[in-house]
C-alpha cells in the first residue's frame, strides 16, 4: 500500500502511513503559467494500492488535480486507487432549492467514482440523501465522529448538556448524547442568507447546571454556532464549549465565537485547522484495512 | 436552440446567439461560503439544444460549474447539451515527458465527454494526439482559424513573411503561408523551462524586402513570441507583426513585445483579450448547425 498527499493533506497522509504502516509520499504539482496544472507521482506505484489523502474543502482547485492523479496511478499499474477524504465536498445541494439548480451532489459523486474504486470519509453532510451509496456506486465507508466526540466528553466534561443547532442536527446530537450519557436538545434555525441566520430556544427544556455544549457537523461561516452561542448567553444558560466535525471556518469566525461567550471551540481533524483536537486518523485507516479485506474477499 | 454563456463566455454567448437566431442567457453561479460553486439554469431548456459557451484558459475553477451545468441541463429535459470552448484546456500534457506524469489530456477529454453530445473548438493544439477523435468520444468540430488569418493578412499587410516560433508550427505556418500566398519560414526553439526559451534561425532564408509576421497557435507567457521578435530585430530582419490563435498572455507581456520591436499584436478572439481582432463567432456557429443537421440525420 502506498498512501500519496493531495495538496494540504500532508498531514492526514503522514497519519494513515503510520497507522497503516506503509510509505508515504506527495503528489507533485505543477502550476503551468496558463493556469493548467501538471501532476506528477514520482514513487513507484505498479501493483500497489494507492491511497490518495486529503480534504475536498475549497474543492474546485483541487478536483481535477485529484482525478489526474487517480487516473495516472492506474494506468501507472496500480491495483487499486482510493481516496481517504475526511471531508467529502459537494454534499450540499442535493435537491433544486430554486428551479434549474444543479444537483452537483450526484454530478461529484459520478465525477469522482470515475476514477476511483473506494472513497473513505468521515460524517458526509447526509440530509436528503440518506446514505452515500444512493450516488456513489464505487465501494465507500464512513467513518462516524459521534464515537470519539462522545469519548472526548466524557473525559473532559463533567456534566454536559448537548446541543444541536437546527432541527437537522437532531439525529446526530441524540446519538452523541447516547454516547456521552447527557441530555441533549435541539435549537430552531432560520435561514435567511448565508450569513444571516435567526435562532431560538424550541423547547422548554432547561440543563441550567450543566455545561452546555454546541454540536454541529459543519462550522461553515460560524454564523449559526456564533447565533446558538450568543442566544444560550442572552437567555442565561451559561458559556458554551462549540464542537464541529468538519472545521471550514477561519481565524476570524473562531475569535468571533470565543469573544461572544464560548469557553472553546474544538473540532475533529477531517480539515486541518486551529481548533483540531480530536484524531480521525486510526479509525480512518481502519477503514481502508476493511475496504481492501472486502476487495480480497470478493475476488477469491 | 439555447445558448448559455459559462463565467466569461458572455460576449462569445451573445456573438454566438445573433449568429443561430437564438435566445442566449448566462449561467446564474453563486460562490459559497465554504467555496463551492452553486449552478442554476434560470431559463427553460426542456426540448432544447443547448450550447454552452466559453473558453476553458485558467481551467480548474471553470471545470466543476461546467459540468454540473451540463448534468443540470441534460435532467431539467434538454434534448441535446454542447459546448462550444475556441480554446480547449488540457491539449498540452499529451505524453509523459517524465515518468510519473498525468496524461491530464486524456483525463480532462473523458471528463468533458462524460456529460456533453458535442464540442466545437478553435485550433485545439494537437502534437501527438492527431486528431481530437483520439481523445473525445462525441462529435466534435475543429474550427480553424488560418483561413481567416490569412484573409486578415492578405488585406492588412501587402508582402507578408511568415514565420513560425518552431518545428511544431510547421505545418500549420505552411497552411497560412498557402492561403495567403506568402513564403514562410520556422525557426529553432530550446525550451530551457516555462519562461526560458532560446530561439535561433534554423535556416538560410530570408527576405528582408517583407513584413515579418510572427505566427503561433497559443501566446502563453509571450516569452517564445519576445524571444523570437529579439532574434528579428538583432538579425536586421526587421519589425515583426505578432499574431497569436489563443491570446492568453497578459498586458504587461504584450507591452513588453511592443517595446521589443512589434509594430502590432493581434490574435482571434477564442479567449477576450485587448489584442482581439479576428472574429471567430461566424464559423464556429456554423459548425454548431453543422453537428446538429448531422445529428438529425443520424436520427433518421
Amino acid at each position: 500500500m502506498l498512501v500519496l498527499a493531495l495538496p494540504g493533506g500532508e498531514p492526514l497522509a503522514a497519519g494513515l502511513a503510520s497507522q497503516l504502516r506503509c510509505d508515504c509520499a506527495s503528489l507533485q504539482l505543477h502550476r503551468f503559467p496558463d493556469g493548467e496544472t501538471g501532476v506528477r507521482i514520482d514513487v513507484a506505484v505498479k501493483g500497489r494500492c494507492v491511497v490518495l489523502a486529503g480534504s475536498l474543502d475549497q474543492p474546485d482547485g483541487k478536483t481535477l488535480p485529484l482525478i489526474f492523479a487517480a487516473d495516472a496511478a492506474r494506468e501507472l499499474g496500480a491495483l487499486q486507487v482510493g481516496l481517504v477524504a475526511p471531508y467529502l465536498a459537494y454534499m450540499r445541494q442535493d435537491k433544486r432549492f430554486k428551479p434549474g439548480e444543479a444537483l452537483s451532489s450526484r454530478s461529484y459523486a459520478r465525477l469522482l467514482s470515475a476514477s476511483l474504486d473506494f472513497l473513505v470519509t468521515v460524517d458526509p453532510h447526509l440530509h436528503r440523501i440518506h446514505s452515500l451509496v444512493e450516488i456513489y456506486p464505487i465501494r465507500t465507508r464512513v467513518v462516524a465522529a459521534a464515537p470519539l466526540i462522545a469519548r472526548w466528553l466524557r473525559s473532559h466534561v463533567e456534566a454536559p448538556w448537548l446541543i444541536g443547532p437546527d432541527r437537522e442536527s437532531e439525529q446526530w446530537v441524540a446519538e452523541v448524547a447516547g454516547l456521552a450519557g447527557a441530555p441533549w436538545t435541539v435549537l430552531a434555525k432560520t435561514r435567511r442568507g448565508d450569513r444571516d441566520v435567526g435562532i431560538r430556544l424550541a423547547s422548554r427544556e432547561r440543563w441550567p447546571d450543566r455545561t452546555p455544549v454546541l454540536l454541529d457537523d459543519i462550522i461553515s461561516t460560524g454564523h449559526t454556532m456564533l447565533a446558538a452561542t450568543q442566544l444560550l448567553k442572552r437567555t442565561g444558560l451559561g458559556a458554551p464549549l462549540c464542537i464541529g466535525v468538519h472545521a471550514l471556518f477561519d481565524a476570524e469566525a473562531q475569535q468571533q465565537l470565543l469573544e461572544a461567550g464560548a469557553t472553546r471551540v474544538l473540532s475533529c481533524d477531517t480539515i486541518t485547522h486551529p481548533s483540531n483536537a480530536i484524531r480521525m486518523a486510526p479509525l480512518l485507516a481502519r477503514a481502508v484495512r476493511e475496504l481492501n479485506a472486502d476487495d480480497k474477499e470478493s475476488r477469491k
